[in-house]
């Protein structure tokens, strides 16, 4: 089956983890592959390398390209890869480049980090990096500098295929998903299961998700009943769900990615610490992780 | 006079601006000469490159070192410099040992970009790049992730000298600077002249500056009535200042570097455009702009 990043983004983007050697720190080749295999075997069929659940702000750009070769050798044309990029815009470009040039199916430019941002920038930024490649283009949205007209700006840049929401407001979401209802992309859910459910409600289709590097099962049963608008099934896995998540979100989102990957540590073995400005799980909420994965069903 | 970097701290660092050049929108060398040589020759005592109104965030790794190095070779000894740092582990030691082998006083270590931050992984974070160096280390602070017995941690790193708060929450800057009194160190208002007023009532001592490029005697001025404690002279010339770093506050910051940058145009010209995700200022606020400058008696 040829591939269709907007039609696949309507499914879950899985956000892979960077692996790195517990001998050395060093980004782990062997175990990248090894997360992207169990991807692409469980049928997901959006894989993003170098996203916040990858640590992307962690690594140098030589490891970003790594990562990035990587996750493509393995995938093979059995998903879309999207690739996370950001930093200057040279830097920005240079990575989406290097992403087309072996064989990805878009890129997903991170929400600038700059201390100033403009909208008239932003969109600026948005489209000299768009311009730049032929692959399909994701916006991460994690700021509400866009105003609708400035959407419909970007509306013109033609491999923009999709807008990756990350802010917890529905209502906003819902209206800016109304107003440009013309535009012919897909509006995800970046906030992964927790508020998938809600931004279904609001228009929103697919979700991004750091839970499926775990297990695949939740997350695309999730997506089943969403489809399906099975509303009893939907509550009641999203509680199941919901201590993992919690988890996840304490330290206002410290535990993120500590949580996944060692989830994945218990599970699967050696993927590693988190690098800083992150750190560790501690004991306790190890304790609490391994009676999630124990309820589970998977320990 | 030998270079003191904690004490001269408690005087004016000036962020510099990296000029980009009209022709083709690259670092313009000769001109970063020129606006460190203009600061030097006006008695600033703490250049900083590579900060904020430095655009860092949208130079490439390889600007950064050619806007250090050339402010290194402009400044010999007559001030200290104080060069941002920042990014992932490794990229923000490269950039350290790259200033601190090219002549520099220390590095100022920005607010982590991450999305995830944890305490503990952000004090690891500094550890980990102040360890790497001999020279002094300055941190940028604009979160409030560390609670006191995290700065006590960080109280153990030999060659922090300074940390630039840049919160605009005086009551808990002044519970900081209080319950750490013991802690040899300068704590600088990291919000320039429109909160040095208020940075001072609370134990701060020194601040940062954007004014300073377009023209040093105002904020040499506000510091000696700071240090004379002359308020009425404060409150005079805080007035007078307001307009220009009100401009700058415009689109939550947007304008911040493009305010110094085309004030810098108008007065000794060629400094370029400020790069995406921002913009030039427009018409109306130039009008202004040039309105205050005229007040100020520079055009």
């Amino acid at each position: 089956m040829e591939n269709n990043l907007k039609k696949q983004l309507e499914g879950i983007s899985a956000i892979t983890v960077t692996p790195f050697s517990n001998k050395n720190g060093h980004v782990d080749v062997r175990k990248v592959k090894e997360n992207v295999r169990f991807l692409v075997d469980n049928d997901i069929k959006v894989i993003v390398p170098c996203g916040n659940t990858g640590e992307y702000y962690s690594l140098t750009l030589e490891e970003c390209e790594t990562v990035t070769k990587t996750t493509l050798q393995v995938v093979e044309k059995q998903a879309s890869v999207l690739v996370g990029v950001g930093h200057d815009t040279q830097t920005a470009i240079k990575q989406s480049l290097f992403a087309q040039e072996n064989g990805a199916s878009g890129v997903m430019i991170h929400q600038p980090v700059h201390p100033h941002i403009k909208e008239e920038g932003l969109i600026n930024y948005y489209k000299e990096i768009a311009n730049a490649i032929d692959i399909d283009v994701v916006l991460y949205v994690k700021s509400n500098t866009l105003t609708i007209n400035g959407y419909k700006e970007l509306q013109k840049v033609k491999n923009i295929v999709g807008i990756k929401y990350s802010l917890p407001n529905v209502l906003e979401f819902g209206k800016i998903v109304e107003e440009l209802k013309n535009w012919d992309i897909t509006w995800v859910c970046g906030l992964a299961e927790s508020w998938a459910p809600f931004f279904y409600r609001a228009g929103g289709k697919g979700f991004t998700s750091g839970l499926v590097n775990v297990t695949t099962k939740k997350s695309q049963e999730l997506l089943q009943y969403l489809q399906e608008c099975d509303n009893s099934s939907i509550l009641k896995l999203w509680n199941d769900i919901r201590p993992f998540e919690e988890l996840r979100a304490k330290y206002e989102d410290g535990n993120n990615v500590a949580v996944v990957k060692q989830a994945m540590n218990i599970l699967f073995g050696n993927y590693g610490e988190v690098r800083p400005p992150v750190n560790y799980i501690n004991s306790e909420e190890e304790k609490e992780l391994r009676r999630i994965l124990s309820d589970w069903g998977l320990i």
